[in-house]
């Protein structure tokens, strides 16, 4: 089969590789019908994750078909629409059981594109795949399914359940990324009072708009002080983190109020000073996290209900053998104003959108 | 009347000032028949806390009797034994209604011996007197009660109940001073599986074991590879901060398992470095706060009840007008083994605690 | 001025009575601008209230104008436009510490109209006014303000905070008065997958879809047949009674999923049967309470906001004056169509809303 | 093999089968090496549980090891020492992935001695092991163990969790029996101010002092005033139910405090009144459920830090093959004070307790 294969640092190739096949009795085999690309995976080709090997392919979110069981699978068969979670559990270990799947100890995790061969290919192996697959409804389509394998679960466990965003609370996120934008759009469930969103590009923060951001202000025209003004010089109730940098960590650690929460779901590579001398005293919770998943039912179930346009993220879409142009468009989304690319046929249901960037996201 | 006045930094004096009396309706006026020293009074001392001006009366703990009430004191009456608590609460602002009365916007929090004259003296006036001050149930002595004045609030929400300690839950405190004593006493509340104290004075772990350690370990003999060989590796579940620099910090945060929670309860005047790089797949919670001294009536029932005996921190014991005396033991803790200093004539119950160091803490 | 007095079972005059003045530094005085009738006030005259003794004026919600506050007052000041809340609260009992105000010991909870004077006259004395009057903010009018004295608070703390409703849930409402489509309107601000209505009467149960609910289903229509159906024979996540007889609870009970919630809102006059013998094994928690109105500053931010249109209840208007015509429409819902009637006249600004039943409520 | 099996109503006998033998790949087969009776177990024989089949072999609480695991286990191996819980879980529905096992829809839940044949034999097939079987410590000898298997998940799961015991809360027990006993063990965890035990039989208050009660009353002797008088006629913080009739459960809702907590861990055959008159406007929170055992990690951590002293409960001890006695002690529990009894060898660590009825548990 082919598939988009990591060979080092700066070296990556669409590639023929062979065919996998079940491994262990709780593997199961899809079909990759429907695929998207992360951030993380830019990470890992520029070498920021010692941990994946030349040779792995990557990716870690999928939509596809059900090829093959393992003995040991029970909850799904051959023929079976699924969505291909980023986190496998193992179900056993005392993590899993806490619902904890994204520190499972037990051999599941974030594996997939990492430790072992991923979802940019036409097939991949899933393991321990009764708690790592969802069957999905019909009333799904790929595109929706596709952005909850990763970003809308992160967006919600780590930024909105974390940061209990609740009825009426003022939520700044700092960073109008695809992350951060799925943090506003899933923050709606609760109706905070307002959502103010911080970037520094433009065509970000018009997106945060679309998906229901109440407010907007560029990362360096004083947010700090409309978040004051807004609050009456009291701070927000809740900050997400959602980009992966000291600085803007260090914005919400200042935007927030006392007694407020402070959710990072940025990815970092370098510590942040958290200015105790001021914060001892104000009684704020601060939280870290990979996602778990355990969200993924309820998520689909919005999408299904309607109430989740998880889709208008997507900004690109490709056939699966597009691959190297499509991680060309998402790696250069400055330019290309790429939130989230979709590589695969309309196998489920011929939605034909615009392979163009979106000039009002539909979220 | 007596008084311990701050008189600018390095400069105080136990002198004669006027009698205070009712200046709001909400005021009491009580005698101090018990007091005691905090930390925080050797810090204003030093200079490090501006707000406090020259000619303040220091003290935010004590136990006495109402003398006089404002007209709008409803709960308590002349001739009542009360708890004078080191926060006061208007009651009224949103703050107050969540309980946070350590935030009060209204007028209160922290004011006593701060923004306004404090409890070491022969008379105090306590603002907000239905909230800030608590009728004696007979049964808790004086010795019992000042220290629910500040320490063991503070204790129990910061670092207890913020740190979420459950049963069964491997519990570490880096820092056995009288407020890491005091967690490690209200911890027990909930039966963790196992404390450890850290500290780098052998007195402060031998206190620790005495109030309910079951492991101690010196700050300089590597306590993060204790606590490793004790979880398997894991980490612990609660971390609790009671030193306030920012190495003590940072070692809580390596300390913690995935999944686990960090409370702070020292004051800190420095940033610490917060390691994100690590931390941000790690399901850490971190926690910093003020006290709010809600749980004050819960912990009174429990020293009512036998539950708590809070006294055991009691390490020496004066009279009101040995202030200067008492000031200067407790600032040489190291040398001279004080915990926590009583000062007060024993008008409540004539307990016969000698008045020298601890051989074996009573908590 | 003229009020609204209860003179004994079936007896009640709009009539002269003494102006009220303060009794108590914690009082204020409040010109009464709106108004409206609570089913409560329909049980009191019928005599199933024997607390409120002959003599009494009814009403304990109302929107209206500080004239006159108590030396205790710290708040509110003459001429601020307020929010008189059905539950006052002393601020100091154990409850109120808790926020339950509902439950208060200290001379709080429902006195309004029951022990004391109540809103249903041109002018109230209203105790404890920190904690029991609201200021207003402008956007906020007159009939969204009124609806927030009782009826949205008992709805959404009663119901739905008790009942825990959760993004996606199955939630079924049985009994579709004011108090049900208020549950429906606050329950929205969860995002629940599913809301169900459960009535008798067809008008109900459109006003029911008006207000947000996907499914309705006459309560002789077996109702727990659509449960079964909705939820793969599951049953509900939440089921809130808004009725307040035996057998609309007992079919809640029915109606629950094993792990679910049964939140009673209604006002039971008789025991109901509890079927341990099929619950004891099912994991249900079941609910009730009388409503604190601790929610009721979160209320005014979201209909401030815009986001709770509360006011769409509102199906007639009236003049203060026509008290009785009020009682008699309000009294005979089920021919007049009735939901909630508001009397005063437009004094803070002029909504030329229809004195008329609602065709399409608003909300 | 010799096993007990249940021939029908009043019909049973310890009798030659047929060795069990792996079924399904995550089966295990375990050698019993302790077991014990549930009052369960005597509901059985009456005819009480008709989904019970005449054939089926008795017990659902067993200590043993392991002799043979089916393919798909991965968890624990032939020789392994393991408790063997009374509900298994299949890990993969949703009921599983909340933790609630006992509501497991995949083949789970309480299925030993009840829809398969069960622990009181020689041997016995565990179903879906990796969830349902838990490897021992070598801290925690059988006695204990065998006590976690059921009766002390279940008090302290539907009890003490679902009741929230706090710090100082006053804590009511209706049932002084081996799981109100374990209801009052388990609920110390949390350290309440007071614990009332309430039970007709002398000789079981005086076991319910043994684990820990601070005051005891007959439930002839009115122990509603003793509530009301220990509470300043407020009622209870926690009452837990542990009888399973309507005059008990009624009881329990007329002693709890507004604001309380009633949780039902009686098994009842016949609905009780609810006294929604009177119980409406009180604020109070009923709970039911049947055990998942999510907490026996938790307990067997704590019994191996010997913070549990689970097997105090044990009265009486059998032979394995003196199975007819062992029920016949166990049956007749008001001559003989039988709490638990436990059948098994000292294959584990001989323990030389007098198999005589405790004087004065150990707990």
């Amino acid at each position: 089969m082919k598939a988009f294969v990591f060979q080092g640092p700066g070296q990556t190739s669409w590639q023929d590789v062979p065919d996998p096949g079940i491994k262990d009795a709780a593997d199961v085999i899809v079909r990759v019908d429907a695929v998207t690309i992360c951030g993380t995976d830019l990470h890992i080709i520029k070498g920021d994750v010692p941990d994946v090997a030349p040779g792995t392919v990557l990716g870690h979110e999928a939509v596809g078909e059900v090829m093959e069981t393992g003995g040991d699978v029970r909850t799904v068969r051959p023929g079976d629409r699924v969505l291909v979670s980023c986190i496998a559990a193992c179900g056993r270990c005392r993590f899993c059981r806490e619902n904890r799947y994204g520190q499972c100890r037990g051999g599941g995790g974030w594996v997939l594109g990492h430790l072992v061969d991923g979802t940019q290919a036409e097939y991949v192996r899933v393991p321990f795949a009764d708690l790592s697959v969802h069957p999905l409804p019909s009333q799904v389509d790929n595109d929706d399914a596709v952005l909850l394998a990763d970003i809308f679960p992160t967006a919600y466990e780590v930024g909105v359940v974390n940061g209990h965003v609740g009825p009426g609370d003022t939520l700044v996120v700092v960073g109008a990324g695809p992350i951060g934008l799925a943090v506003i759009a899933t923050a709606r469930l609760y109706t905070p009072g307002r959502i103010i969103a911080v970037d520094l590009a433009a065509s970000r923060l018009t997106a945060a708009r679309a998906v229901g951001a109440d407010a907007t202000v560029s990362a360096d025209e004083e947010p700090e002080r409309l978040v004051e003004d807004l609050t009456d010089g009291l701070g927000a109730d809740v900050v997400v983190e959602a980009v992966g940098v000291p600085e803007s960590f260090e914005m919400c650690t200042r935007m927030v109020r006392p007694g407020g929460r402070v959710a990072n779901v940025g990815v970092h590579g370098k510590p942040a000073a958290l200015h105790l001398e001021d914060l001892w005293i104000k009684d704020v919770t601060i939280t870290t996290g990979l996602v778990d998943t355990h969200s993924t039912p309820l998520l689909l179930r919005m999408v299904a209900a309607g109430k989740l346009p998880a889709s208008g993220l997507v900004t690109h879409r490709f056939e699966l053998g597009q691959m190297e142009e499509a991680y060309d468009v998402f790696s250069r989304a400055a330019d290309t104003g790429a939130l989230k690319v979709v590589l695969g046929g309309p196998r489920h249901d011929a939605v034909d959108r615009p392979a163009e960037p979106l000039s009002a996201p539909r979220v």
